[in-house]
């Protein structure tokens, strides 16, 4: 059995292109190929813990992840995230890695999942980044973009003008020019891909604020409770993208707009159809919606990534 | 983070009183003070893994047990059962201690859950501990009488010449006298506390071959699909005790007498609730019943247990 630490994994990360491997987990979802059963959760008094697994049946592992998020652990000088994957093999059940990221390789898959989305759904030439937030994933998702755009001009609102000033000065750090707006409504004039990073529980982007041809990736909202998109924005959109067509029925933007009539099902791609394909948007002037509520999948193609490649570290 | 391999485990547990953790972890399971959501499931194509997890509120911990089964592993000379123990901290999430016990913990826990039982509901004096089936807790679930009993003569009942054989030579070596019983009727006719531990799914324990005085634990069924015990026993019988009432009613053989209209709810009584009393029999002739199907507090406790035994041991 082989153990990696946060540290290995990340020297790992930093090395490793894993949009191609989830991808193709996204494509393998969409097509039935993936296993994964209901997430299971444990709620305590100051925390809560999620049990994601599962695996794909052409693969050699299956991947179980435990991911909790404790929201006073700042408090004592703790991260709030953490958790570990563990890869077992499918013909034995023996435990072949236990990757103890304590939460890092989710964050990291959640990013990437953001970069796909405006690999296939951002407007050719991208006017400035929006990003909703001021927290690890407003930092991360800008950092993949990277990887899929030539942009590094970032807009950023928050409420919390201490986090803003941190991170234009860790964005700045990162590479990128970035200004902040003093209303979401300004953002949407500036950015023509937007990431919503958010937990949200009412909407604060508004559809009057969007400018055609804006691509928006919702990344906040995973449950039923949150959001952070007005339903007139789904129902205004050319296309409406869904991580997991199932669970986007049961929680984040998608489930609002249907709860409320807004779309119906028929309206909505699955995000593995669009990257199959090889096209999401289809002119300048549409306006796109991804909604990402986390999947599996995701977790199970990071881990073994990451495990394929330590072991040719190895070698 | 604490991490302890299978051999560390086994010599702690050698040396461990678990038979009271485990009854305290009865009682609150009991007394409503233990969060366990429902079990996850994994289903492969050569094994299934089940995912148990939860705490106690007024611990300290949380436990995610995984553990599996591929049936096919003896085939090339690996266990069937695998698996892990994970202990976190309430308060923060944080990873305390990687138990991987390879699902050596799980056979123990279950042995103990059999002790228990025989503790309280036994008859006085044992004539013979009937057991039925050859496998692991055909020999653990005897092993671990001893802190409850002096009896130490086993008569077994199997289908297999060759594993009945096998498992006379080893519980010898356990210093136990057994003798081999041709059928489960002659077994029933020799011993006063059964202990059923197959895989069996359809009855194999008949209401007629058993005396008056006599216990039986059924170990064996876990699922909907399997039964050991006709339901006319369960009918017969003066007590009739379930590791839970809630499980019991969708599992096991109280789940088959329930549904065969041969028991009701009321004459149902939880194995917490008799250790609480520290009174199950009433007297020697009545025939009384456990029914076993493995409860997530036994792998709470144990794996409680087994990590602060090695703090002892680090001091």
């Amino acid at each position: 059995m082989k153990q990696l630490n946060r540290q290995q994994i990340i020297s790992i990360v930093s090395q490793l292109d894993l949009i191609s491997p989830i991808e193709n987990g996204f494509i393998q979802y969409s097509r039935g190929q993936v296993v994964i059963p209901p997430v299971g959760e444990l709620l305590l008094d100051k925390g809560e813990v999620h049990i994601k697994y599962g695996y794909v049946k052409a693969d050699d592992y299956y991947v179980i992840k435990i991911a909790s998020g404790f929201y006073k652990n700042p408090e004592i000088g703790l991260s709030s995230s953490n958790g570990l994957m563990l890869l077992f093999n499918q013909q034995t059940g023996e435990l072949v890695c236990n990757l103890m990221d304590e939460g890092y390789l989710t964050d990291i898959r959640t990013a990437i999942a953001g970069a796909i989305c405006a690999k296939y759904l951002a407007p050719k030439k991208i006017t400035a980044i929006g990003i909703i937030g001021t927290g690890i994933q407003a930092r991360l998702q800008a950092i993949y973009l990277k990887t899929v755009t030539r942009c590094r001009h970032i807009v950023v609102w928050g409420r919390n003008k201490v986090k803003l000033d941190e991170y234009q000065c860790y964005m700045q750090e990162q590479g990128f020019s970035v200004m902040i707006s003093n209303s979401i409504e300004e953002l949407a004039q500036h950015a023509n891909l937007i990431i919503s990073t958010t937990p949200a529980t009412s909407p604060i982007l508004k559809a009057e604020y969007l400018k055609p041809g804006t691509h928006i990736t919702a990344v906040g909202s995973d449950t039923a409770e949150k959001q952070e998109l007005a339903v007139d924005i789904l129902a205004m959109a050319d296309l409406v993208v869904a991580d997991s067509f199932h669970q986007c029925q049961q929680r984040g933007e998608i489930f609002h707009a249907l709860t409320n009539n807004k779309i119906s099902k028929g309206d909505i791609t699955e995000l593995g159809n669009i990257i199959a394909k090889g096209q999401g948007r289809m002119d300048d002037n549409q306006v796109t919606i991804a909604d990402l509520t986390g999947l599996a999948i995701q977790d199970i193609k990071i881990a073994e990534a990451v495990y394929f490649s330590s072991n040719e570290k190895d070698e």
